[in-house]
C-alpha cells in the first residue's frame, strides 16, 4: 500500500514538530492538533497563524501516525452518472493496490459546520481528488500541511499554483461538433453555453465561434445563449430560441442535460427531431441513449479521467514529481440520431 | 470513529489465536492468515477447513490490528443514479464519524481473481454494503470471521441466513402504480417485470396481478412479460405488446429504463403519450424527468434506504443487535404526465 509509512518516507518534510510550531505561535501542542486535524474551537486569527507557519515551515505529520486505507474524491454538482464513471476510474487505478475510493458529495454533506478541506484533515484520506469545487490557495496549503495531495479533475476555475489537474479537449470537442453541424448544411446555428464562471464553459463557446468563422459563417449573438447545465434552462432557453421570428436550425448546448431540455422545448412547439430541429450534447452521459432519438453528443471520457487523476495522485503520494501537472484526455463527437441536414 | 479498537472491544470474542487455529487445522499460522486477509496460496479444501474451524470457534481478530477508516458500499449491476442516492444516504449517517463511504462497482472492478468479499478482507472496511450481489452463507461467514460486518441492501434473492437487510414496500408501490391506471379507467393494462431470480420483480408482478382482480379486472397473460432491467428490452417488449392486434391501452413497467423503452416503442409506432397509452415506471430515477412527457413512477426512496443500511452497519460495528434484521421502506407513487384515462 502506497499511502502510508513507505511512500512518505520519501518526501521531504519540514524539521519542526508539532511542539515547536506551538511554541512560535505562542499557543499549546493540541491547539496546533486541532488546527491540523480540522477541528473546531481554534479563534479565526490564531488559526490563520497556525497555518502561515505550517506552510512557511514546511510541516509534514511523522509517518504512521495516522492510518488511512483510501483516496477520497469530493464532488461539487456533478452529475450522478459522470459521478459513478470517475469513481469506476479511479477504482480501475487504485484497487490493485487495495486501497478504496471514498465519496463525498458537498452538496449532499449533512455537516456545514466545516469546509471539505477540514472534512478530508479530519477523516485523513491518502489523497484527494476533488471534481469542480472552487478551492482557494489557503484550503490548498491547508491539506498540504496535513500531508495530503490534491489533484484538481476538471476545475471550476484555472487550478491555483501547482495543483495538478485533469481535464478534457473542450476545444476541439466543441470544433468537432460545430463542423458536424455545418458539413450537414446548418448556416443558422444557436448556442447555448454553461455558466460564464466556468472556464470550460467560455472555451467551448469560444471555439464553436471559431469553427463558424473560419467556415466564413456569421455567428448570430441573437442565437447565443447562457445558462445553468440543467433541463430547466434547456427547456426555457430553446423554447426562447425557437420562438424567434427567424429561428435556429441547430442548436449546440453546452451539456447533455441542456439538450434534453432542448428536446423538451421542440416537443412543445411540435417539431420534430432531426426532421425540423437538429440537437447536439455534451458529456454523453447515460441517459442520451434513453431518448428518442438517442443524442448526438461531445464524449467525455469521464472514466479515464478519473483514472489519470487517480494517477497523478498516486505519483504525488509517493512522493514523486509528475511528469506533468496538466492532464488533458481527448473529447469525441458521437453521431447519433438528433442530427440531420436543415430542411431549408 | 467507532470502526476501530472502542467499538471491538465491545463484542464477544471467540478464545482462540490465530495460532491455536493453525494447529487445529494442521497449518501454519501465516496460512490462516492468508485466509483471513483474502489472499490467495492456500488450496480450496485447507481455505474450507480453516474457515470452519474459524467460524466454529467464532474467531474474531484482535482489535487494532489492522486500521481502517471507512464503510464500503458494493455494487453490482446497479443504474448510476441509484448507487450515488445510496452513498449519499451513507454519507449522511457516517460523514459525522469521521468515516469515509468507499465505492466499489463489481461490474467495472478491474480484479477478476480474487472475490468481491476476498477485496473487501485484503481492504479492510469497518463495514460493508451489499447492493444487489448475490452472496452465499460461506461468503458472509469469511467476512464474518475476518470481523467485517455485512448489511445487504435489496437483495437479490432472500438474505442468507441472519444478514440484516434492507429494502423498499415493492408490494404496495405495485398496487399503488395499478390501482391508480384502473382509475383512470385502464382494463387493458400490461405488465412488464424484471427478471425472475430476482424476488422483488416476482412480488412487484405478483402485486400488480392482485390488484387488478381485486378490482375483478382479469389480467390477459398475453399482457406480461418479463424482461432485463433494461432500454432496449424496454423498447422490444413494447413493441411486442404494441404490435398485437388488441394491445394495451397502459404499460406497468419494471423499472424506470424499461419505461424509458416503452417510450422509444411508442413513439417508432406513431403513438403519443399519454393520449395513446400511458406508461408507469419504478424506482424515479432522475432521467425520468428529462424526458417528455415527465414518468408517471413508483419511487423508491435510495437515500433513505443508503442511510438505514449505514444505521444498521453501524450497530453491527459497535458489537449490538439491531432492533430488526429487516428494514422496509416505504414507495411513493408519483403521479407526472404520463398516464391518462385510455382513449376509449
Amino acid at each position: 500500500m502506497p499511502g502510508d509509512a513507505t511512500a512518505r518516507r520519501g518526501r521531504r518534510r519540514g524539521e519542526l514538530t508539532v511542539a515547536a510550531i506551538a511554541r512560535l505561535a505562542g499557543v499549546s501542542p493540541p491547539t496546533v492538533s486541532r488546527v491540523l486535524n480540522g477541528r473546531s474551537g481554534v479563534a479565526t486569527e490564531t488559526r490563520r497563524r497556525i497555518e502561515e507557519l505550517l506552510r512557511e515551515h514546511q510541516y509534514q505529520r511523522p509517518p504512521m501516525v495516522v492510518p488511512s486505507s483510501g483516496v477520497e474524491v469530493v464532488f461539487y454538482h456533478v452529475l450522478t452518472h459522470i459521478a459513478v464513471e470517475i469513481m469506476r476510474g479511479a477504482q480501475d487505478v487504485v484497487s490493485g493496490q487495495d486501497l478504496s475510493v471514498g465519496f463525498t458529495d458537498l452538496l449532499a454533506s449533512p455537516s456545514t459546520e466545516r469546509s471539505w478541506v477540514e472534512q478530508m484533515l479530519a477523516r485523513r484520506p491518502v489523497g484527494v481528488i476533488a471534481v469542480h469545487p472552487h478551492f482557494t490557495a489557503q484550503q490548498v496549503a491547508q491539506l498540504a500541511a496535513g500531508g495530503i495531495p490534491l489533484v484538481a479533475l476538471d476545475p471550476a476555475g484555472q487550478p491555483e499554483h501547482e495543483t495538478p489537474s485533469v481535464g478534457a479537449a473542450n476545444w476541439s470537442g466543441a470544433v468537432a461538433a460545430t463542423r458536424h453541424l455545418l458539413s450537414l448544411g446548418h448556416r443558422r446555428i444557436s448556442v447555448i453555453g454553461g455558466p460564464g464562471v466556468y472556464l470550460h464553459a467560455r472555451e467551448r463557446l469560444e471555439a464553436c465561434r471559431a469553427a463558424m468563422e473560419t467556415a466564413g459563417v456569421h455567428m448570430d449573438p441573437r442565437l447565443v445563449r447562457n445558462g445553468q447545465y440543467s433541463f430547466e434552462d434547456g427547456v426555457a432557453l430553446g423554447r426562447e430560441l425557437l420562438s424567434l421570428p427567424d429561428p435556429p436550425t441547430a442548436v449546440l448546448c453546452g451539456n447533455d442535460l441542456q439538450a434534453l431540455g432542448v428536446y423538451e422545448a421542440a416537443r412543445q412547439a411540435g417539431l420534430r427531431i432531426p426532421d425540423d430541429l437538429s440537437v447536439v450534447g455534451f458529456d454523453d452521459i447515460d441517459n442520451v441513449n434513453w431518448v428518442g432519438p438517442p443524442l448526438t453528443t461531445v464524449r467525455q471520457p469521464f472514466r479515464e479521467m478519473g483514472a489519470a487523476a487517480a494517477d497523478l495522485l498516486l505519483t504525488l503520494i509517493a512522493g514523486q514529481t509528475p511528469p506533468q501537472i496538466r492532464v488533458e484526455l481527448p473529447t469525441t463527437l458521437v453521431v447519433r440520431g438528433s442530427t440531420a441536414p436543415p430542411r431549408h
